[in-house]
């Protein structure tokens, strides 16, 4: 019974990875053609895909889904507009795919191309929201990736339309579309499917750190994501006190529920005394609870810290405090505790932020501003495949271009490697083309 | 005992990870000053270094090691100093970090710079060659990497003098390189490695198949490499049979111990009563085994091939020839069969060539040469870090980029999120600067 399930698995893998193949030749304009045709059928469906979600909305409810579960699980007509209109959004979108990279001539009539290609298969998990679905999938068919699909059991049913729709959509532009889209149902097919490293060739979680985590710790097949963000702002002895007081409001208040708010606070000593007591009065406004190590509880009231803390992310209207003595100790904290996602600094001074923004070993360091602009959308990406610590591939927020490798392609006339090699040996002209 | 040495490794681990923050800040020129100090001494240092290795020959000779593994244990004065000239070439060679690959105004006073950065620990295990440890070691000190290096213990004598001396070279140009270069010395300690994915960023193996396919079944932590070089050549309707002949003669006989040559010949059926005999004719004059499918053995006399040589990398003088209906079937065979490292299509239809170079899913695609022009030297990438068949990161010939990732740094004036949401939010510009 296990391995007439396995076999199912490796079968759907297989048929994704012949579909990538087929991908390989389709056109970009066959690619944006079949976003339309995306959106167009999203459009008709709309009533029907609403009502699917209201069935799994209600299922959720009855079963006790807690309630921030439920808000991402609604994917009433207004979100499905939202998809749409990031669709139409991803077809104004440049290519990804058949950009030349590189060109060289390695001799004459030999010329070595680097060629932007599309990975190929492509698993993404992902919990509760629905318009994860499209997002991906709509990504993964502009890139001329295969990609494979499990949603979270509570939106079954909306899942299962929307891929409906989406393969309906595609097929209908180009049959080599056939199988690009695929989705399984149970938690046990992921649990296969993550070690078919010879069939997928990246798996891109999306939902809790939890999540993330255990995707990285059952596969071997590269993961893009990040498993948490214990996000660090450290106000410099020469920080302008009104801008850090402003800064570090933001990045903790702002939205404090996602992973690039921040933390962890880190205050040079000689800057506490009059640093720290605006910026609690500020954060009290705000309720957030602070905890800060005994030197900051000179400062200001507030919880004491305990060790656990500086490796907390809470994702909550909390904040740890600490006081370092130097830009050095700010570093190590941060290197130490943090997990490499995105950390700030406030100063005045262009040599502290220089050494912090090399020393600190995160995709994202930013210098006088907030780290809530580690995004996507913010950085200008376009369409955001998610936020990765990896230190291979793609790091920070990731654009289409985490969806896209290369390939070399060599044209020549006949040319053979003996010629280049032995006493009369033809050298190589190696001449950049560009 | 055991978790004794398991806190040794990690230890060592720890240090390279201190080691690889510091490498953050040492400019292009303080690390091209530590490779000539390397260069240097390994000059001052050349007779004690071959006397070391002559020890190591000496026991493994003894110790009844196989002749080519001899060979390539062999470092003696002569490949020192091939050593030191790859050094002044890789001094040479453009700074790869610090590079600023994307620059792009979010808004007024808020610059995003997109960074080319080292990616921190690397570890290096490789078997025998002493001047894989000096090759490698280099590569990462160009790159501001910290490296781990585990060599093969028949090596062992040599590869301590060489760690020794490249050691004493970087700390004496600048004391931030201490525990950058480290070794390692049992396999146990490689078992250990391979578990630290919080503290090393990629793994290389340098060595036999067995090597690496072990280390990538062995570990969380990227691996870049290829495990095996099943390299295929299509010989299409269209092809130019002189051409043919040529260019498969030197794919397969030109250095067939290598992942580059030739492994399979697919012949399509309209070409095989022409081309067939004449190539088998110039495979035999250089004692090339010759295995065939049915319908290969009617046109020329040749072992009978069983399914296992379409999945066999003979690395010597062996060939499979298969007889393929189409192009589509020859793509087909080759995605299944093939390690997806090198294929080539020899054809006078560009057509046929776009096709198959768009759907052989490989690292390097080829249209009429041969595939033995895939490694770095002659792609003129410089410096080879390897060949990769991974789909993410770094594919194919594999040059210094493949120890570089990048970081976004973002500089403000004080700039909040808050600013760009709600009633009156402002809007970013997202213009491109370079």
């Amino acid at each position: 019974m296990l391995s007439v399930a396995m076999d199912k698995v490796r079968e759907a893998a297989e048929r994704s990875k012949e579909a990538s193949y087929r991908l390989q030749s389709i056109g970009s304009g066959t690619r944006d053609e079949a976003l339309a045709a995306i959106a167009e059928r999203l459009k008709k469906q709309r009533k029907e895909i609403a009502a699917a979600n209201r069935q799994d909305m209600a299922r959720s409810e009855k079963a006790g889904l807690a309630s921030p579960l439920l808000t991402r699980l609604k994917y009433d007509e207004q979100k499905i507009d939202d998809s749409i209109r990031s669709i139409e959004a991803l077809i104004d979108q440049e290519d990804p795919i058949g950009k030349i990279l590189d060109r060289v001539e390695l001799d004459k009539g030999l010329i070595l191309e680097k060629v932007a290609s599309p990975i190929g298969v492509i698993a993404v998990i992902f919990e509760s929201r629905p318009d994860a679905l499209v997002q991906i999938s709509t990504l993964c068919i502009k890139s001329g990736n295969a990609v494979i699909l499990k949603g979270g059991s509570e939106a079954e049913l909306t899942n299962r339309i929307l891929a409906m729709t989406i393969n309906e959509a595609i097929v209908s532009v180009d049959k080599s579309f056939k199988d690009a889209v695929q989705l399984l149902s149970t938690r046990e097919e992921v649990k296969k499917l993550l070690a078919l490293n010879d069939l997928v060739d990246l798996v891109i979680p999306r939902g809790s750190n939890e999540l993330v985590r255990s995707i990285q710790e059952d596969t071997r097949i590269p993961v893009l994501g990040h498993a948490a963000g214990i996000c660090h702002t450290y106000v410099d002895s020469d920080a302008d006190v009104n801008m850090a007081v402003e800064v570090c409001h933001d990045a903790k208040c702002q939205y404090p529920a996602v992973c690039n708010a921040m933390e962890t606070l880190l205050v040079h000593k000689d800057i506490a005394a009059e640093f720290l007591p605006r910026m609690a009065q500020k954060y009290r406004k705000a309720d957030v609870e602070l905890r800060g190590d005994d030197r900051t509880l000179k400062h200001i009231k507030a919880k004491k810290a305990s060790p656990k803390d500086w490796s907390t992310e809470y994702n909550d209207l909390i904040l740890s405090i600490k006081i370092v003595d130097s830009l050095d100790d700010a570093i190590v904290h941060i290197n130490k505790y943090g997990s490499h996602h995105t950390d700030a600094i406030i100063t005045r001074s262009e040599a502290d932020a220089g050494k912090f923004m090399r020393r600190v070993d995160s995709a994202s360091v930013l210098w006088n501003c907030s780290t809530r602009f580690a995004d996507g959308y913010r950085y200008g990406l376009g369409a955001e495949v998610g936020i990765s610590t990896n230190k291979t591939h793609a790091r920070g927020p990731v654009g289409l271009e985490g969806l896209v490798i290369y390939k070399y392609r060599l044209k020549g006339k006949g040319h053979v490697v003996a010629d280049y090699t032995g006493k009369n040996a033809k050298r190589f002209t190696h001449r950049r083309l560009r």
